[in-house]
């Protein structure tokens, strides 16, 4: 270990170059016009993985190619005689970045990176191409350094994690065999701080649905016929009031039913983490918090479920007033979920709540949209607590253990296809601006990120 | 009076010539391009009113002329000598029309008049150009037959109604002096069937505003931010869903103060108007209709305050979903208002009442629109039972006292400016598709209505 962590610091600062050149491709998978420029970062990627000594293969799909990079040869036959005795893990990543616009808003030109401080400023820095490179770079020093990898290997980085990862899920499926794996591990999420290494072990899933009244055939002249006929804004909103209650509570039954309760334990492990109320306030920009009565903003927006109007439509939007009611009114809604919720069942839920609450006056239609389930490892895994002990060993602060409020499919596609649980290791501080103008990465984070993978594999290794 | 009907009768296939003559200018006020229809429109009714025998004035504007034509030679002194002992009325019209657009939806070219039936469907042919041709058809009937007039008139004919009468309020208060008089006569509002010949004594005033909500300084990410933070969309449904209780009457405090109750007489007056409500249900395109308890349809729609929601905004509005909490929600609301309510009371009380409700999570803006007095004349005043005889020797049935849901707020400027009540006796049948494709003006009705106004004046010169 000696050697690896020595071949980490000696070659430090051609790493940060390396991560300036591959940080240069405006590898943008939302706009067609930068193809050219996926294709000739993940060919930079591709020669970067083999010179490392990985065994790597760009596989095309239908979009942007995957690149699969791995410590050890794939077996051609399934005799048990190819077979390591090493534990196998997947480290995901991806070489597409969100589009940099808009472009005045940077303080230096997103695809040219700019080292101020201690930290690289370029698109895609900290969201991804940064995090993966942390884990490339530590199995390059084990490599070169003739030190024996402790698991097996296999990276899989693709190129359309911006725009969903539309062939990820077939990719996995058609190369289950080949990817079978004891685990994966990603670092794509983020860190509270650098004194509080993070390991995100839940992530909320999702139930998306849109809401449509229509009342009159047609928006009808307010003066009128108003005061006679139902009007469908106003049923909308009536309607989508009674969601909701003081507590901050959503208001279907069966709602809470599966929600698996948060433990003593979990909550007091949240309470500890860094969280100023004041400043949380600022960042958002609100004079008040609001959220579910008995729970702290950190376990609201993480650890408890939700129901958001993401979008209301109805009638006369333009300038100064129509005086219409109007024919009708659309709400789209998603509900966040926990453990053990899945999308199917609250879908249902809120849909016969909706439809029961409905007057008479107007005709009600729901519409289903994606649905995503939730996601969560126990923090008592020994997984887990081997992800644990390479972060504080590399950090050298204790490690926190965080919900993540938003959802990431890929984690549940690995666990469907594969039947691997996920350790996200993330990398990315609250401020790297990921998906925002002045994308920055961290660089002492990113040195970390590289001692922490190069423990990884050894802790991982000794639970086997 | 006979020499006047003969007339009458003998030219009804003149008239309905140069009714056909009148509507095939495209007289489109709100389109530019119509500048010169307009025109052309005002100088044919200008020849058309002085071969009439009118003293004829077309008066130019800021916008469109207004065409003053009076059967008395304006007095040039203010001297006692030249005054007239006829009572005088004013009548209004305009000229111009609404768009005719889309096209395609008529069954004959929109300014290219076509008979059918007992109706000539045309553009303009109901709203408005008819209707008064009918009280100058009734006019040159006296002038030709050498019958004397019992008052003097004005026709006061603008060509902005379609546009909002911008130009009309600073002309009635030039003309102040010229134009004061006994009362206003109009023919622009709608009759309930030809065997209902209806006078309207009541129009519903207005009060708009615009409610926004703004929570969070930027759309949020609804899974990392949701449940910790207060939803605009959400506050803004909560609180418009509070403004009208179960039993449909709005729930703001000192709303119904100031209305005037309905009397026990005109109730059952009310109640006897022909109404059919599967009839009306099918023609709304409703399972169901909704309105404040312990009033019928007819009731809600005219003599009863309103809160609609003419407008709701927010978040996102596209195909598909978009997972965020949005930073702002907004609302568009008209009150419609009784006797003796105003505009600036209800504006007050529901901007005061929606911040009291508003929760400290958001933040609230109520910008205030337009506003309109209600109108309203008792049903007792003589003139206005003058206007009843008119119409019942006419049509040859009882008439019918209507309030109107709507409001034409020229009504309120012919009262603020001239201190004179108007007579509202419409000529448009409820199927007469104003402001729709294929508008009509029924022929028989156009005859009636000639009747009538050559009845009115009499009946008008004998109460003075």
């Amino acid at each position: 270990m000696e050697k690896v962590l020595e071949y980490l610091k000696k070659n430090n600062k051609r790493f940060i170059a390396e991560l300036c050149e591959y940080v240069r491709f405006p590898s943008v998978s939302a706009q067609p016009k930068h193809r050219k420029d996926l294709k000739n970062c993940a060919d930079w990627l591709t020669r970067h993985c083999r010179q490392i000594g990985l065994h790597t293969r760009l596989c095309p799909t239908a979009g942007n190619s995957i690149l699969v990079a791995r410590t050890r040869k794939p077996s051609r036959t399934s005799s048990k005689k190819g077979k390591s005795s090493k534990p196998h893990y997947l480290v995901y990543g991806h070489y597409d970045v969100q589009p940099a616009e808009p472009f005045d808003l940077w303080d230096s030109p997103p695809f040219e990176p700019s080292l101020r401080g201690t930290a690289l400023f370029a698109r895609g820095a900290s969201d991804n191409k940064g995090q993966h490179l942390a884990h490339l770079n530590a199995v390059e020093a084990y490599l070169k350094t003739g030190t024996e990898l402790p698991c097996d290997l296999t990276f899989v980085i693709e190129g359309e994690e911006e725009v969903g990862s539309r062939n990820l899920t077939d990719f996995l499926a058609d190369h289950r065999k080949d990817l079978q794996c004891d685990g994966v591990v990603i670092s794509d999420t983020g860190l509270i701080g650098p004194r509080h290494p993070t390991l995100t072990h839940a992530l909320r899933g999702i139930c998306a649905l849109e809401v449509k009244l229509t009342g009159p055939s047609r928006d009808l002249h307010s003066g009128i016929f108003g005061g006679s006929v139902g009007n469908p804004a106003m049923a909308l909103c009536q309607l989508l009031a009674q969601l909701r209650d003081k507590d901050g509570r959503i208001a279907i039954p069966g709602f809470y039913r599966d929600v698996a309760p948060l433990s003593a334990a979990e909550r007091k492990h949240l309470a500890r983490h860094p969280f100023n109320e004041t400043a949380y306030r600022k960042f958002l920009g609100v004079a008040q918090l609001e959220g579910e009565r008995g729970y702290t903003p950190i376990e609201q927006r993480s650890a408890r479920p939700t129901l958001e109007i993401n979008g209301l439509t109805s009638g006369y939007q333009g300038e100064g007033s129509k005086t219409i009611i109007p024919s009708w009114a659309s709400a789209k809604l998603t509900m966040r979920l926990v453990p053990n919720q899945t999308p199917e069942r609250i879908a249902k839920l809120v849909t016969a709540h909706l439809r029961k609450l409905c007057p008479r006056s107007v005709r009600i239609e729901v519409q289903e949209g994606h649905g995503g389930e939730p996601y969560f490892v126990s923090p008592d895994g020994i997984r887990l607590q081997a992800g644990l002990r390479a972060l504080k060993t590399a950090f050298g602060h204790d490690p926190v253990l965080m919900r993540e409020g938003g959802s990431i499919p890929i984690v549940n596609d690995f666990k469907k296809t594969l039947g691997a649980d996920t350790l996200l290791l993330g990398l990315a501080l609250p401020d790297d601006n990921a998906h925002s103008p002045n994308e920055k990465f961290d660089l002492g984070i990113f040195a970390k990120g590289m001692t922490m993978s190069a423990y990884l594999w050894r802790e991982l290794a000794a639970i086997a």
